[in-house]
């Protein structure tokens, strides 16, 4: 691993650098085309608010972290940010990547204007969100939609 | 309350029929101005993936639910609904509006393509959202952005 590893945003040029197989160490990511991969950030681009991290090393995606803002009625037309899909890849972990990831997408949530930031975690990464300052709260819920 | 009330989507002019006030039974929605509200209604319009869902009793809203719909790189590109700011007036409560509100962003979830909906809510509410249809899943955690 280099020295310093900074991260950056997402390129549409990252398809090649394993942008994917990253997210694989996380859930299911099926089988994503070049042409589905670009349509999704582009679509993204055009929609705005979506803000994808990423930690490069050696030519390859190693680390990803993605937040999408949501624009509120309540708290004075106010913004929300959550943060989805937070992953290291099991050869970097435990070298501070992920908590660099969080920052990034808290400071981009700050620079939105939005109020606070929230996600959803299984009990076992409960205290790796702590050490990002983020605290326990609400229970989530799910309905999963067969078709 | 009139026989049967319906489920509908959010109006510009819905200002004007205390939509910020039956949210003011969920949280703070501070000083928002008809410029604000219709501004935020246009940027959400703009952005697509906004579903704002009312009940209207006598010329007033009684009850409000949203989503905003996440598009993902995961499982080929897929989309989650994230339903968001539900709430009943308290003299409408126990009607069963909560629920027809709940199946109403459903619906929209499946048309637009979503593999699942989540949300989070308070222990207290639990039972209601199961009622939906839902299960608990994970841990909520926040951060406040103090400016
Ligand atoms: C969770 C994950 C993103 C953490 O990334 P990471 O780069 O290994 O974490 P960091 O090195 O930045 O950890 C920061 C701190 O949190 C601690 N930490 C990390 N994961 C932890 C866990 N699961 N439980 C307790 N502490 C943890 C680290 O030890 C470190 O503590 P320190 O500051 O005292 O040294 C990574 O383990 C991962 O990708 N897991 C699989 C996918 C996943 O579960 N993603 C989250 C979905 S909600
Ligand atoms: C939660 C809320 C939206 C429910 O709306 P509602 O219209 O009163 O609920 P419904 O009448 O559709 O309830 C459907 C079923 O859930 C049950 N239910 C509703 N709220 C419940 C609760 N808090 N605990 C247990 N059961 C509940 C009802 O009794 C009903 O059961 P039944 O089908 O056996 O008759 C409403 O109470 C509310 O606005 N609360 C304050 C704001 C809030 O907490 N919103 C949720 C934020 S996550």
């Amino acid at each position: 691993m280099s020295e310093e590893l900074h991260v950056r945003t997402l390129q549409a040029g990252d398809f090649d650098k394993g942008f994917l197989s990253v997210l694989g160490h996380l859930t299911t990511v099926g089988d994503v085309t070049r042409e589905m991969f670009e349509e999704q950030v582009r679509r993204r681009d055009a929609v705005g608010g979506y803000h994808t991290v990423v930690i490069e090393d050696g030519g390859r995606i190693i680390a990803t972290a993605s937040m999408v803002v949501e624009l509120k009625f309540i708290h004075g037309c106010s913004k929300v940010g959550h943060i989805e899909d937070v992953v290291v890849d099991p050869g970097y972990r435990g070298k501070r990547l992920g908590l660099k990831l969080i920052e990034a997408l808290i400071a981009a949530a700050r620079a939105d204007g939005c109020y606070k930031v929230i996600l959803d975690c299984a009990e076992g990464n409960v205290s790796f969100y702590e050490k990002a300052g983020l605290v326990r709260k609400e229970v989530q819920m799910v309905r999963y939609l067969d078709r």
